[in-house]
């Protein structure tokens, strides 16, 4: 880094051979998380969405801006939101190279750099037909840590932490997105629900897609309350931050080596088809059409 | 640009020769602009505090992100909002990059990238005595402009008008900022006041100044209103967003040329000195010297 936080702006140096990844997202407080949410989970949070952004593009994050609008100077409540900045900041080797504190109701903006060697970023228009598609991890657990959030919901402790920290402290996919570089030929994080994001892809690459719900990866406490809630949670929720990705049969060995390599399991859900729309089978093997905003078949 | 708006992030590619800026402000109702704010003013405003951090630092802007948190989804205010954002950024040539739109409390948050020649930004700390202190146009107006807005100043419509525009539309000062590299020893963006910010550029490098009170320009609408207010608006009002920077005695004539290039005027307004902290010369003659937190003095 050439000069950090304290000036007018902070100044940074991108290699010759690689290209700038820019995102930002904002965390709004009782919209982008319940009120009640802890202030290191909101430090953690509001990095893990922009490092997650990082992860779908296959980019390795490098710095972050912060601005950060707080209600009244709560020095307590602010040694815990940068503690679990910080945390996060650490673990991905990440810099904070700038920002602001201003006085307003609680919202984090987080605007993060990353850089990924020219042309190899992983976008969203390159799934062909006979592509694969993957998931990094449980889905649905996140959607239902918010009904846990908003309470009443019977749940032993254990499955109520979990829930909630899989709500509040998301593990953005940074090395699988590094590593699915030059495999993957899409790629997503699942923010807005499987069928809205891998929507998105299926747009963006004109193909559609068959997805085996039953497939579809669902942690232990997430089955302990499948009787109650179905597969909505897995198939519409957000919040999950696993990635979603796509790979050409030819390719499948190198998944495997690379899964072997990083110690993380890829989830096989679905393949890309040439016709349009996303077809989902359900636990009956009936194919039942979705569009992004109508799950009621689910509920 | 290597891809826009649409995927996880943006890719923008930087030359090799040179740096990239970086900086982030959030605007919140209330606190950064009035509650009666008109929606365009707003998004001009939050642009222009950030197109002001690359003048103060001598980048070419080039790209931004918008995240924006609104109340309701109210289309007259967006479109609004949006022309005013977009004049602005037609105006310098910078391109929205990304972002996204939340429900929530009124709050806009921009990050911008700009590049600078490698080693030839501005910053804050190569101040040495004997340099020249320069403005680069009226201080003072839009903290009188804050005033009016909040009522209870006799004021002709026009003179009126004067002060909500210098407060809402400030010009960020861009073209200063690029023809001063190479040139001017340190630079900064007045936002928080003169004496605060021409504060941060003697601490971070470490020298003193004096300045002459009554070579501050004032508009024609300041001063007719300068027995009611006095200097204290110029010396401590913020958000003007004119630049203030310092030169050596022997790149005066430089900075002729370049004034003379830009069709702007640089009013010299001090001078940096050894000994530290900040002196100011009243309309007496009488050096007074004053701390950034106190300007009772001028009240």
């Amino acid at each position: 880094m050439a000069l950090g936080v304290g000036d007018d702006a902070a100044l940074v140096r991108v290699p010759a051979n690689r290209e700038l990844a820019v995102s930002s997202d904002m965390l709004v407080a009782g919209v982008h998380f319940p009120d009640n949410t802890d202030a290191r989970s909101i430090g953690h949070k509001a990095l893990a969405v922009n490092l997650s952004d990082m992860a779908a593009m296959g980019a390795d994050p490098c710095w972050f801006t912060l601005s950060l609008s707080l209600p009244r100077a709560d020095l307590d409540w602010l040694r815990e939101f940068t503690l679990g900045l910080y945390e996060l900041a650490e673990q991905y080797d990440v810099a904070l190279i700038g920002g602001d504190t201003t006085r307003g109701p609680l919202t984090v903006g987080i605007q993060i750099l990353g850089t990924v060697p020219s042309g190899m970023a992983l976008t969203r228009n390159g799934a062909r037909p006979g592509d694969r598609i993957f998931v990094t991890g449980h889905l649905g657990d996140a959607a239902l840590g918010l009904r846990v959030a908003r309470g009443g919901i019977e749940l032993s402790s254990e499955d109520r932490e979990w829930f909630r920290s899989r709500l509040d402290r998301p593990s953005p996919r940074v090395a699988a997105g590094i590593q699915l570089r030059g495999i993957a030929t899409t790629c997503i994080d699942i923010s807005d629900g499987l069928v809205a994001d891998l929507g998105h892809v299926l747009d963006a690459s004109s193909v559609g897609a068959r997805v085996d719900v039953t497939r579809i990866p669902l942690s232990p406490a997430y089955q302990r309350l499948f009787l109650q809630f179905g597969w909505t949670p897995a198939v519409s929720g957000g919040d999950d931050y696993e990635l979603c990705f796509t790979v050409p049969p030819d390719r499948e060995a190198d998944l495997r080596n690379c899964s072997d390599h990083l110690g993380v399991s890829f989830f096989e859900i679905g393949i890309i088809e040439r016709s349009g729309g996303l077809r989902l089978l359900d636990e009956q093997g009936r194919q039942v059409n979705v569009t992004q905003s109508g799950f009621d078949h689910f509920r």
